[in-house]
């Protein structure tokens, strides 16, 4: 991104939350993870309840070629043994001393779980439930599932909240309390992975962005 | 994906070859990697030249939740030390006893690089101008890059080659030699990393082939 836009960018970030009538790009990402182990007693991600499914949905959130999005927030809610629930809470603005690489992941996740401290990272109680009637009250809802409406019909203005499952996908208890909150949202007829389901939101509200800002410079 | 979606998409995919005026979803995606190491004689992607970046498109390119692609094929061109140049290629519809964590394709990149088999992979000296000119005989080119032609006013018909670079980029004189068979492509402004392009496109061919495939039911 050449600087002018750079700026133009992070200026109209700064701006747009007074401004209801442009459409936003800021944006929230909850994965359900069913077995994502809740101490630092493991040595690989996949064998703790797939927390490299954890691991590939971060990096989809935050990674963009040098650099890291500052405009998204990932939430994992770990479900899995041995004091579940736990509340991964990941915020882009203030993340770093980071790689995209799985062995930086794994210590990060390891050093967070075990309760110490990284830049960008908290980690609480909170179960997915809460998470979620907290969210909603600022923001929209909505559950990735392939027979959701489309995702070129829905608006996606404001702060949006995607909530995602992992291979599993999400328990039908957990999806019925979330659409009490939000709607189903569908990328198309593909089972795409949830790290893949990320990337694609990231990339269309992307676009949607950079138009509203083209909009707002034509105007 | 429902049954008759994919036994219809199946035909589909069958049937395209002879009917040229139908939107097609066939693509290759071809990764100059600038430093990629060709032998095995590593222990952690990362440090071998990021061939972890390797690992990070192929997931992209053929991964779905629950299943392989079966319509993609995935080229790396390594040029990394010490026998440059070793052309990886990867045939969705071969490939198997795969699983998306890295650590799975860590043992199978050292496999394959030490000239053991694995199904759907083939390791050979091609080097990446002779690849491209192979493809471009039969397919349409297009170089990623963030200043070329926007992806909504491209065509994307028949079988589309989409060349990236790794997290340096593409060499000025692998761009040169490419833009004489292709063109430029862009996604956006952001700068993604080029697992994120390669899923981004995975997801805009499938929505046209899908067009395709529903109108071919109307008509």
């Amino acid at each position: 991104m050449p600087t002018t836009w750079k700026a133009s960018y992070k200026q109209f970030l700064l701006n747009i939350s007074a401004r209801s009538k442009v459409v936003t790009a800021l944006r929230e990402f909850i994965l359900f993870s069913r077995l994502g182990r809740t101490d630092s007693h493991f040595t690989d991600l996949h064998d703790a309840g797939r927390l490299d499914i954890v691991y590939e949905c971060v990096v989809a959130c935050f990674f963009l070629s040098h650099g890291i999005r500052k405009d998204t927030v990932f939430h994992a809610v770990l479900n899995g043994p041995p004091v579940p629930p736990l509340h991964v809470r990941i915020d882009g603005a203030i993340l770093h001393d980071v790689r995209t690489d799985q062995m930086t992941w794994t210590q990060i996740l390891r050093k967070v779980l075990a309760a110490k401290p990284h830049p960008g990272i908290t980690v609480d109680r909170t179960s997915f439930e809460n998470l979620l009637k907290t969210r909603a009250e600022q923001s929209s809802i909505y559950i990735l599932e392939e027979g959701g409406k489309d995702v070129s019909s829905a608006e996606l203005n404001g702060t949006s909240v995607f909530i995602l499952g992992d291979h599993v996908g999400l328990p039908k208890k957990a999806e019925m309390f979330a659409l009490r909150f939000g709607e189903k949202l569908s990328l198309g007829r593909q089972p795409y992975l949830a790290a893949s389901c990320i990337t694609i939101l990231n990339y269309l509200l992307d676009r949607k962005t950079f138009q509203a800002l083209s909009k707002e410079k034509r105007d």
